[in-house]
């Protein structure tokens, strides 16, 4: 019904996570629609996604392509170098930093494992994870803690324990995120694995 | 926190409609680790928007650039032309003929009445609605229902109320969807517009 190329813009930006062929029409005929020409704006931010970002050598963030090959994190004295924090993926990392509780360093897997495929997902830089762990043993700025913060599903919980045994050798302190209530939530409207998770996680009030 | 062509890709799609900081974020490392250069077919996409839709002469819905100047619908001579659905936009007009039980022609007016400014809008296709029905005044295939098919808002309802004084003289029958309860939804959550709205277009059963 639509025309070719209203037709062509949604088949393309329906393939984008979280836009439905719906939104995708509704996008299309707001930028048609749109008088400050923000088609050259977006064509140019997608070019400037090729070849110009690279991950850092030691958490995998994305940084900017350039001489340097540390992340603003790894780079930064100020930050606890003892604390690695392993994320699934970069904006889990975003969402962690902005609310500033947290200061030691991040580890990007770039994904988790797969509840329905048992082998070990090549693409995730978990031996980079391991390698940067061994690295610093007996060293003076060794790694105290290793917090995995995945998401509470089966995927995170296969990937943490994978996690677990693997780095258990090092010795080195490794937690997970709480489970528990989310804040402002509804006990009334929470499902038995929170529930679950928020008992276990009690906290005696004094 | 994210390196600059990251960032502006963000800054840059989140200006479109429905889409936010967070969702952009995910958006451009979505397409960052995409293997199959997606990056290309929406860049393609974009351009595909510059100069190659224009709307159709009659109801103004979206037609590919081309030696024709009539929509699929206001072309197709089984259609009922003596019935125009008023649609506030394309999208509109795709999720009534998606549901297959509407026959006649549409008109896409480009927006709604704002509820913070009283002035009537100058980029709707009013004055086109207006002279469209008065073109056929008198004719054989004179106009014998205009369907107002806008939202149930405030703004749908101002832009209904003006539509209809506009459209009194040309005596024809006007009308507009009904209102009431959204098929699968549950009384106990309808609010109170919603209610009234149902209790008002109640029907007998027999």
């Amino acid at each position: 019904m639509y025309p070719k190329p209203i037709k062509n813009f949604i088949d393309n930006f329906s393939k984008l996570p979280g836009i439905g062929p719906r939104q995708a029409a509704r996008l299309a005929f707001w930028i048609l629609n749109d008088k400050k020409n923000i088609k050259e704006d977006l064509k140019k931010a997608l070019e400037g996604l090729a070849g110009k970002v690279k991950s850092c050598d030691f958490c995998h963030f994305a940084i900017e392509n350039g001489d340097n090959n540390k992340c603003a994190f790894c780079d930064n004295p100020v930050r606890d170098h003892k604390t690695i924090c392993v994320v699934e993926k970069e904006t889990d990392l975003a969402t962690i930093e902005k609310a500033g509780v947290y200061k030691g360093l991040y580890h990007v897997l770039g994904g988790l494992f797969s509840a329905l495929d048992t082998a070990i997902p090549k693409n995730l830089k978990i031996p980079e994870l391991a390698s940067r762990v061994e690295s610093k043993m007996g060293a003076d700025n060794e790694i105290e803690e290793i917090i995995l913060a995945l998401s509470p599903t089966h995927e995170g919980d296969l990937t943490a324990r994978h996690l677990e045994r693997l780095l258990k050798p090092f010795k080195v302190k490794i937690t997970r995120l709480g489970r528990g209530l989310p804040y402002g939530s509804d006990v009334e409207f929470a499902d038995a694995k929170t529930l679950s998770g928020a008992l276990e996680s009690r906290k005696e009030l004094k």
